[in-house]
C-alpha cells in the first residue's frame, strides 16, 4: 500500500464527513445511513469520488453504524458493508485506499452498561471481517468516546483481519474522554494493542483540537491522525451548520500538520471543498519526524502511570491470598466486595497500581481473575497488575482489562517467555521480568544481569520494546544469606545502568524470618530507591513504607517544595524522640 | 643520626635490662637506682659498655625513675640525669645512640589518682629537657601501663625537646593495658601525638610478646619496638630469676623480627649475653617493609573506633546546649552529673563517639570544656568529639583528652585552617572538615568537592594525612531548597570516591522546618549510607535513627548473620502493619 509506505515522507489525507452530505441529499433523521449503500449507491459513490477528487487518499466507507445491533439480520449487514467497501473502492481507484469505517456500537459496556466485553469484540470482529473480505485496505475505528469499547474494536480488528488498524477518539476540549480517561491513558492502551496510527476526530473544530495536539504527540509513538469537524455545530433556522469555513479550516490544519500530525482529513461538517483547501494548504509540508517515546507506561481506563514521572511507582500488594486467610475466604466465597474494599483502601492510601493475584489451588483461577479484574476496574481508577502463574488466567484478564496492564510475570525460562511474550505483544502491557531461569536464581549480581539481558533480547524477537519490561532482580531474605540484599541491590543498579531497564522489587521479602520486619523493609526500600529502583510491590497500609516513599520523594527533589510531604504530615503533631529504646516499642 | 636513618634498612638494637645488673652489683632494694649515676658511675658505664660491646646501638640511660617526685631537689635531679646521659654517651661512642629513658611517675593521674594531667606534663618535661640538654639522642618513654600518663610524657618530650620520641607500653598477654586500653587505642593515641617509634616492653618474655605482634603491626604505621623480659620472672631461693635463656630469647626474637619489628632489645632479666645472642641471630634479617595503615581512627583510653570497621560511626549529638534548655541550665550550674548522664545514656543506646559541645556565650568555654571532657572520660569508654568554635577551648580539651579525639571542626577558610590544623598535628585527632569557606557554602556539589580538596591539600602542608580528615559536605533543610539533600548526597559520594576521604553528616538538619522530621531524618540517613556515608551525628535516643542504623548494617552485610539486629529486636513482638494511615498516627 503505497500511501501507507509514504507515511512520514509526506502528509496523507483522509476524506471528510459523510453524514452531513447524505442529509443534504435527503437522508432522513432516523434513517440508517448505511442502507444508502444499497438504496442510493450512486449518491454514496459520488460523495466518495468528490472527496477523492479533492485530494483525499484514504476514503472512509459509509459503514459507521454497520454493526449487528443496528443490522440484526446477518445477510443485510454483510451486504451493507460489502457494498460500502465496493463503492469506496470504486471512488478511491488504484492509488487511493479504503478505510473500513467502524463507529461505536451505541451500547455501553459492562459494568456501566450491559454489553459484555467479549460480545463487543464479537460484534466489531464481524464488521471488520466483512470489510476486510470485501477488500478494505485498512480498518478505521473512529469517533470512540470510550477507550474500553475502542479496545474491543481494535482487538477484534486485529484478531479477525490482517489489516492495519487506525483508531481515533473523541475527547472534550481538555482532552478528557467521555468515560473519564485522558489522552496518555488512551495512547498507552491503543499503542499497547498495536494500532498503526491513532488520533482524534469529531467533537470540535481544528482550532480547539490544535490545543490538544502537543499533549497527544508527547505520548504517542505511532503516526497521529487529526480529523476535526468544521468547527462547533450550531443550529440555524432548524439546520445544523458548522462555524468554520474551508479556508479557515485549512489554515488551522496547516498548524496542526506543522505541529506534527501526519494524517489529516475532516469529520462532521466538512465537505470536499474543505478537504481540497486542506490538501492545497498542507500537502507540501514536510512531516515532523516521529520520535519513539520509550516511556514505560501502564494505564487504567482513567489514567496513565508513567514510570519516569512517578518515581517510585507503588504497587499495592494486598490483593494476594498468600498469608491472608481473610482474603482466601473471600475468594472462596466469591465475596468480591471484600476484594474491592482492599483495592479501594490501597488506592486511597497512595498505591499507584494494584497487584491482583487470586491464585488458590481450589479456585477456577481464570474465571475468578476475570471477575475480580472486571469488578476492580469498575471501582478503582488506577492501573492493575495482573499477577498469575496461569497463562490462561492472564489472557482472560488481559483481554478484559480496560487499559495497558502491568503483567506479573515472565522469567528467563524458555517456557515462560514462550507463553508470556505473545500475550504481552498482543494485549500490550509492561511485563515484570524476574531474573531467574532454568538454573534457578543466580547467586551473583552478574548472573541476574545476564538473565535480564537474555529476557530483553528475547522480548525484542517478539517485538516487545525494552521499555515494556520492568525487571525484578529478586530479593531473598537476609536471614538466609548475609549478602542477599547487597547482591540484589548491585543487580538492580547494573540492570538500570547497563541495560537501561526499569526495575521493581518485592521489597518485603528481604526481612522474612527476622523480627521487626518493617524496619528492615523500610531501610531496604530506601536503599533500593537510592540505587535507582523505579517501582516496588509494597503494602500501602504499612506506615513505615509510605513514610519512606514520601520522605524519599521529598529528599530527592521529586516532591516539589515538599508539598505532598507537608500535606501528608502537617496535620500531625510532631512525635518527639522517645526517651529510650524501650518506650516506642511499648506504644 | 645514622642509626635512625638506617631504620627499615637493617634491624636496630636496643640494649637490655639495667635494674637486674645493678642489683647483681649490690643495688639494695629501696635504693634509687639512678643515684648510682653519681655514686657508682663506673658500674653504670661498664654495664652500658657491655651492652654496646654486645651489639646494642641504642643505650638507655639509667634515668627510669629520675623525676621530680622521686628527686624533689632540682639540683640533684638535674645531676642524676645529666650524669646518666654522660655515662651512656661514653659507652655508646660516636656510632651509638643514647636514649633518655623516662619511666612512669609512679603516681596515678586524675581522675583515678590525684596527679593533674598538666602537672605530669610538667614533670616529664623537666626530665626530658634535662636529658636533651645533656646530649641524649632520643627520648624513650617506656614501661608505661597507662596511655594517659604516656600521653603526658610524649606531649612533654615533644614540647620541651626536639628529639625523636619512642614510646613502649606494658600490656598483659592479651594486649590489654593496666588501665583497660588495648593496643589499637594506644597506637592511635601515640601516632596521633607523633611518636617516631612505638612498641612493647617488659611484662613478659618474647614468647608471649610474639603473639601480640600481629595485632600491633596491624594498626601501627611507625617502626615497632619490642623489648621483652627474659621470660616471666620467678622467685628461686629468694632471688628473682627469669625463665628464658639467651639462645631461646634470641630464637624468639628472630621470629619477632621476621614478623615485622624493626627495633629490638631487652628488658628485665636480659643481660649483654642476651643482647649479643639477639644481635647475632637477627642482624642479617631484612626488615619487613612498613605499610602505612591509612586507617581513620579515633580512640578513648579504652578503645579505638576505626571508621572502616564500624560503618557507620554514630556520633551522639546530645551534649550540645543548642535547643536544650535543660542542658544549658546544667552547664550554667556546673551540674556535671547531668552532662555525664547524657553521655552514659547515649553510649548505652549505641553511640560510638560522643560529641561534646559546651558553647554558651555566658560560660568560660575553655574551662567548662576541660571540666566536661575530664569528667566524661572518667565515666564513658568511647571516644569524644571535641566540638567548639573556640581554638582555646579546643586546645585545652585536646591536651587533656586521653585518646585520639574527633575534632569538630575545621573549614575551608584560611583562618580556620590556620588555627585548627596545628592543633590536629600536635595532639593528633581526626578533624571534621566542613565544606564551606570565605564565600559561604557552595550551592553545588562541585563547589563542595573543591573545598574538600582544598582542605585536604592544605592539611597535607601541615603534615596531616587525608585519613585524619572526615569531610562533612553539609546538609541544609529541604524546606529551604528543593535540591538541598540531593546536592549534599552528590557531594558526599564524590568526596568519598574522587578524593578517597571519609564523610560525616549532621543528618537531622535536613528536615528543619518540616513536620515529622524523624521520618525525613531516617530516610535521609539511609540514603546517605547507601551513597557511602561513614559517620553521622545523630540522636541515639531517636528510635528511628537507631532502627535505620541496625537495619542498614543487617542489609549491607556488616552485621554478621544479623546477630546485632536480632539481639536488638528479637525480644519484641512484631508490630503488624496498622489497618490504615490514620491509625498509627494516633498511637
Ligand atoms: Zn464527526
Ligand atoms: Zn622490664
Ligand atoms: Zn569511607
Amino acid at each position: 500500500m503505497r500511501v501507507l509506505e509514504d507515511l512520514g515522507k509526506r502528509i496523507v489525507f483522509f476524506d471528510g464527513g459523510m453524514g452531513t452530505l447524505l442529509q443534504a441529499k435527503g437522508l432522513e433523521p432516523g434513517e440508517l445511513p448505511e442502507l444508502w449503500n444499497l438504496t442510493h449507491a450512486d449518491v454514496v459513490r459520488d460523495i466518495h469520488s468528490a472527496y477523492r477528487a479533492a485530494g483525499a487518499e484514504i476514503i472512509k466507507t459509509n459503514t459507521f453504524g454497520a454493526n449487528r445491533f443496528k443490522y440484526p439480520e446477518a445477510g443485510l449487514l454483510e451486504r451493507v458493508i460489502t457494498e460500502g467497501v465496493r463503492l469506496a473502492k470504486e471512488a478511491a481507484g488504484s492509488d487511493g485506499l479504503v478505510a473500513m469505517d467502524i463507529g461505536p456500537t451505541g451500547k455501553l459496556l459492562e459494568p456501566i452498561g450491559d454489553l459484555p466485553f467479549e460480545r463487543a469484540v464479537e460484534v466489531f470482529g464481524e464488521e471488520a471481517e466483512i470489510g476486510a473480505k470485501a477488500g478494505a485496505d485498512l480498518i478505521l475505528i473512529e469517533t470512540m468516546t470510550d477507550t474500553y469499547e475502542c479496545k474491543a474494536a481494535v482487538l477484534a480488528a486485529k484478531e479477525r483481519t490482517n489489516l492495519p488498524v487506525f483508531a481515533t477518539l473523541v475527547s472534550d476540549d481538555k482532552g478528557k474522554l467521555l468515560t473519564g480517561g485522558d489522552i496518555p491513558s488512551a495512547v498507552a492502551l491503543l499503542e499497547g494493542l498495536g494500532v498503526n496510527a491513532l488520533g482524534l476526530n469529531c467533537g470540535f473544530g481544528p482550532d480547539l483540537m490544535r490545543r490538544l495536539l502537543p499533549g497527544l504527540l508527547e505520548c504517542a509513538s505511532v503516526p497521529v491522525i487529526i480529523n476535526p469537524n468544521a468547527g462547533l455545530p450550531k443550529t440555524e433556522r432548524g439546520r445544523t451548520i458548522y462555524t468554520i469555513g474551508p479556508d479557515a479550516f485549512a489554515g488551522e490544519m496547516r498548524e496542526i500538520v506543522r505541529g506534527g500530525a501526519w494524517i489529516v482529513g475532516g469529520c462532521c461538517g466538512t465537505t470536499p471543498e474543505y478537504i481540497a483547501a486542506e490538501v492545497r494548504t498542507c500537502k507540501n509540508i514536510v512531516p515532523v519526524p516521529l520520535v519513539p517515546k520509550r516511556h514505560t507506561v501502564v494505564s487504567s481506563y482513567a489514567k496513565a502511570v508513567d514510570f519516569a514521572h512517578i518515581a517510585p511507582v507503588l504497587i499495592g500488594e494486598r490483593i494476594n491470598p498468600t498469608g491472608k486467610p481473610r482474603l482466601k475466604q473471600a475468594l472462596r466465597d466469591g465475596d468480591i466486595d471484600y476484594v474491592l474494599q482492599e483495592g479501594i483502601a490501597q488506592m486511597q492510601l497512595g498505591a499507584h497500581v494494584l497487584d491482583v493475584n487470586v491464585g488458590l489451588p481450589e479456585l477456577d483461577e481464570p474465571n475468578v481473575m476475570a471477575k475480580v479484574v472486571s469488578a476492580l476496574q469498575g471501582v478503582v481508577d488506577i492501573p492493575l497488575q495482573i499477577d498469575t502463574s496461569s497463562p490462561e488466567a492472564m489472557e482472560r484478564a488481559l483481554r478484559l482489562y480496560s487499559g495497558k496492564a502491568l503483567i506479573n510475570s515472565v522469567n528467563g525460562k524458555e517456557e515462560s517467555m514462550h507463553a508470556i511474550f505473545p500475550l504481552v505483544k498482543k494485549y500490550g502491557g509492561v511485563v515484570v521480568a524476574l531474573t531467574l531461569d532454568e538454573s534457578g536464581i543466580p547467586a551473583t549480581a552478574e548472573g541476574r544481569v545476564q538473565i535480564a539481558r537474555k529476557i530483553m533480547e528475547t522480548a525484542a524477537t517478539y517485538g516487545i520494546a525494552p521499555e515494556n519490561l520492568l525487571v525484578d532482580p529478586l530479593v531473598m531474605t537476609i536471614s538466609a544469606g548475609q549478602e542477599n540484599a547487597a547482591v540484589t541491590l548491585e543487580a538492580l543498579e547494573r540492570i538500570h545502568r547497563e541495560l537501561g531497564l526499569h526495575t521493581s522489587l518485592g521489597v518485603s521479602n528481604v526481612a522474612f524470618g527476622l523480627p521487626e520486619r518493617e524496619k528492615l523493609n523500610a531501610a531496604f526500600f530506601t536503599m533500593a530507591l537510592q540505587r535507582g529502583l523505579d517501582a516496588a510491590i509494597v503494602n500501602p497500609k504499612s506506615q513505615a513504607m509510605m513514610d519512606v516513599y514520601r520522605a524519599y520523594r521529598a529528599l530527592s527533589g521529586k516532591d516539589e517544595q515538599c508539598m505532598e510531604y507537608i500535606a501528608a504530615y502537617s496535620g500531625q503533631k510532631e512525635k518527639t524522640a522517645p526517651l529510650s529504646h524501650g518506650e516506642i516499642i511499648s506504644l
